[in-house]
């Protein structure tokens, strides 16, 4: 491609839009141009980018034994009224666009395609005989993000690769996780890029496991923990550990004291001269479950500790059916305004104790018989408490009376133990492993490009998605899905790879793997050279840029690094001794080359990195 | 790829939901399913056949000098608002899916690209230098169609190639148009169909000239006229012809006659005795523009010839700034109901004159000064003639009175010819051509798969895309368009070629180019065999299909069949003799074959495709 046919331009400034690095250099390089909010185009050096990841991806799906297919970006939201999905996506969590058409009919665009894999298996999939079956596809998803940013790191219109999974059983499943584990690995590989696969919370989608695939940056929105020794790692999310071995309480008896102003544990802790690990605080959640129903939450946990939302989501998500719901829809700590709906009166905030008394929650309006209470708030605590206060004795907690707490209180004794004893308390770095205690858990940033989840059987007990085993029974599929964000991957590899002139593409994933540069047009040499140069290196299958354009040999050099193109080839001076420069990209070293070793030079330097 | 580990499941009966043949064929062979209406998943065969007409697509507009690039399909309204074209396609014709998204942002789905690669245009194109560039994309597009019918044909969701050329001038203009004229030839010739290049009406996409690229088949929406020699064909819409001569009146002498009954000209020329030709019929239309403004169009032609809505409707636009618009957004012939809002009194429907009393016409309400009329509708008849009826004498027409019509008239004398003087009449079959009047117009069907359009500045202009030319002037850029319906050619590549057993594929799109049938998967020989075969042929370059599925040989003849993959490899009775059977899809011709000879016959055959 010559570039003086391209549409190509280059900005010397960053753009005041972009805040990390690959961002900032996308739009400088001329690869994308942003249309609206987390709304880009992809221009023509970007769209090969994306088509050379989308190849690998191909081409390690092909090897995992799945098929490529095209899903409808338009879904009928009675699809997602089937799997109950379509009010979480569409209202609560409202991550999913939705319209209308001329007949008034409801549509999504879908975000994820399980829905209608699913109902597409219902109608296909008969026999076990047919199974297993992969399906995939590489597609533009949408999301409606509250806060659409990096780029296309976080988009509302972006390229994905999703995968399903149908196998007649668990195992069955597991094989097939195996493989798409394996996929993720060479794709993540052979784009060159390092990476972390971790344990993972398998959030709206379900199921009953999943990691993600997390490539390593700075800039990476999640956080991910992880051991050295390799045996351990998860996004901190989900990961679990030992935290630190709690301190003795100072107090071995029973009392009530007076503590002005100690709303905080350090506080405290201070007035107290006693360690964090010694007081059990006591949080208050607010969760509403998709039945409607308001269920106050009353969580204990050790001083020291923080309550992780998205572990304590899953455990409420686990007594939903108690509730008459199947799943959250918020979880939120209460502020003055919620309080003041469900409230008999005000609570002792910064001073509760783990028995905080029901009364403090208004009783359900009596309605005529028949007809349901109109209070949708659950007039009882859920009391939970997590595995850090079980073992704690003689521990400092509230009182229930502002200015006052107790210590040398026992479980058992002044208290009762609730019987839900769960994990939700946030793993930090410096916490024991519990695979290994003499390993501690270390903090790297992460962006998330993959996450594989062993759905089982949610979607397809939803939708009725059966098949008929060996044995004549109806059994309801087993299901895995499997998703890349093929325009997010090419992005981080940018967040990876770059210096302070530009983009250090890796030449699986460069949108050209050389581009020869003419310092001068005017000069019939140097043209001459570089042309015979770029027809070589085409037909040697190397795809090459050829800078012809009219402009300074500073500003071709300058945008040739911006680009990052791997090989730069310099039809300069040096032509008299029938010499070129060669200058890796990712490193600078250039050097004098004859012109005709540069094809067989770049071939195997080519050879080499595949 | 073996047929045991696809999902593929073909039906023996049409599905209801199916009218033409191509629908229920691709429904049957298990190339797509129905997820709503107007919108179909592409399984694992179908994305195959798409994948080739797509790389057919690609290695064209490369020839042409075309960039590959991806464009949102989320568009913001306010770039729609730019070009005017936001209320059209979203509320009068309503063929654009909008939505809001989460801040209340107005947003539509694409059915087109004209405005976001204008803005990516007017931020990138700066100087004459960078022109010309033509930018295209693959990509799925959406249409909220009133009637989403025949499966991919007109669907909701469908997959387009849209390019888009900007050049410094007309003259650079028709070189592109004339590249991308011969791309499409290119691309209907390789994938094997029978085309016609048609003058067409640019519709709402706009610009001074057009042509369709129309598959020929007896199920297509379109109607083609053509003449024999080759040199004329145009969409019905768009095509201009001679009509018969004109009989001569009977009537020399001007009188008006009761002519009870006559409301139609098959009647008043019966009771008359003359010809059809003779008569001026004055039909009535109200037409809506943008600007809100209701006009009652009066046109007159000759009794024997139609109106063409399509042509009348571009005359009106002409006229639009007129009426302060610059489109009409409908125009229908006014029923009972629309007739009560605007007329004074009833109409002589039937025996209109070409001179019908603006009187009929409510005038506007007085309002209080300041303030704009509250009747929408421009109290005069927008009066105009068809070619037809300029250079008739004696002829008849109506009277303004019901019952009445007059003879002998003659423009000039018993009325005032209109100014406006057009060509709005239909042409049909039977016609003499322009070009030469010894060619008489052919008709047929087609299939339009494509459309390309000379833009020229509408949209740069609209949306101020301009660049700086040699001199240092200011120039809105030259746009052409050009489409191509990835989805809908394929689908018509079935309505050209199947036959009462299934599909035709050619070689060049079919998923596969050979399948090789086991016919009893208990038999060692025949399994050995046929797996050696597709080792073979897969190494060979040929894209195989394995048959291995424990079914009858007669329900994997029949599947081939249906399935339409060109070559058929069977290793049945005759390896005995060391051969196989060889079978053409297309003409069922059989044959033995040496086992060793089959891949080198199936290369041969393939490149002589090619």
């Amino acid at each position: 491609m010559r570039l003086s046919q391209m549409l190509f331009v280059t900005l010397r400034e960053d753009p005041a839009e972009a805040e990390i690095p690959s961002h900032k250099l996308l739009l400088r390089a001329g690869y994308i141009r942003r249309i609206a909010g987390g709304v880009y185009a992809y221009l023509p050096l970007m769209w090969r980018v994306l088509q050379k990841v989308s190849q690998i991806v191909r081409e390690e799906m092909a090897a995992a034994g799945a098929q490529e297919c095209l899903l409808p970006q338009l879904q009928p939201a009675e699809l997602w009224r089937e799997s109950g999905r379509w009010d979480t996506y569409t209202k609560a969590e409202g991550i999913m666009f939705s319209l209308v058409d001329r007949q008034q009919r409801e549509m999504g665009l879908g975000p994820t395609h399980e829905e209608v894999i699913t109902a597409i298996a219902r109608d296909m999939v008969r026999s076990y005989r047919q199974l297993p079956v992969t399906l995939y596809q590489i597609q533009t998803k949408f999301r409606d993000e509250i806060r659409p940013r990096f780029g296309l790191m976080r988009g509302r219109e972006f390229i994905m690769k999703d995968a399903y999974s149908f196998d007649a059983d668990e195992a069955g499943l597991k094989q097939n996780y195996a493989k798409m584990h394996t996929a993720y690995c060479n794709i993540l590989n052979r784009c060159g890029l390092a990476f972390r696969a971790v344990d993972a919370d398998s959030g709206a989608i379900g199921g009953s496991g999943s990691q993600e695939f997390m490539v390593l940056a700075d800039a990476g929105e999640d956080e991910v923990l992880y051991t050295e020794d390799g045996k351990y790692s998860a996004n901190v999310e989900k990961a679990v550990s030992l935290p630190p071995a709690a301190e003795a309480s100072p107090f071995k008896t029973y009392e009530k004291l007076e503590t002005p102003g100690t709303e905080t544990i350090a506080r405290l802790s201070q007035l107290l001269k006693c360690s964090p690990t010694a007081i059990v605080k006591n949080v208050l959640y607010q969760a509403v479950f998709d039945s409607g129903r308001v269920v106050l939450v009353l969580i204990s946990l050790r001083g020291d500790q923080e309550v992780n939302d998205v572990k304590l989501q899953n455990e409420l998500t686990k007594l939903a059916d108690q509730y008459g719901g199947k799943t959250v829809l918020s979880l939120t700590v209460p502020d003055a305004e919620a309080q003041a709906k469900w409230a008999t009166k005000p609570l002792p905030l910064g001073y509760i104790a783990p028995n905080l008394d029901d009364a403090y929650i208004k009783a359900p309006k009596p309605m005529p018989a028949g007809q349901v209470a109109v209070n949708p708030v659950t007039p009882k605590f859920l009391r939970l408490v997590d595995q850090t206060v079980v073992d704690l004795a003689h521990f400092i907690t509230g009182s229930n009376e502002s200015g006052y707490h107790v210590v040398g209180a026992n479980w058992g004794k002044e208290f009762e133990l609730p019987k839900l004893v769960v994990d939700v308390r946030k793993a930090i770095a410096g916490d024991r492993a519990l695979h290994d205690a003499t390993q501690t858990l270390q903090t790297a940033r992460g962006i998330e490009i993959g996450h594989i989840f062993q759905l089982g059987t949610k979607y397809s007990e939803a939708l009725g998605a059966t098949y008929t085993n060996e044995q004549g029974e109806e059994k309801p599929l087993v299901m895995g899905c499997y998703g890349v964000g093929v325009s997010r991957l090419a992005q981080a590899a940018v967040e990876q790879s770059y210096d302070k002139d530009g983009i250090v593409w890796t030449t699986a994933i460069a949108p050209y793997q050389a581009i020869v540069v003419i310092p001068d047009i005017a000069k019939a040499d140097q043209v001459k050279a570089a042309e015979a140069l770029y027809d070589e290196l085409s037909q040697a299958g190397i795809e090459t840029l050829l800078d012809d354009r009219n402009e300074r040999a500073g500003v071709k050099f300058k945008d040739a690094d911006l680009i990052g193109i791997p090989y730069r080839i310099v039809t300069g001076r040096s032509l008299q001794q029938g010499k070129v420069e060669v200058v890796k990209r990712a490193t600078k070293e250039a050097q004098e080359v004859l012109v005709e070793d540069v094809v067989p030079m770049l071939k195997q330097w080519l050879a080499e990195k595949d």
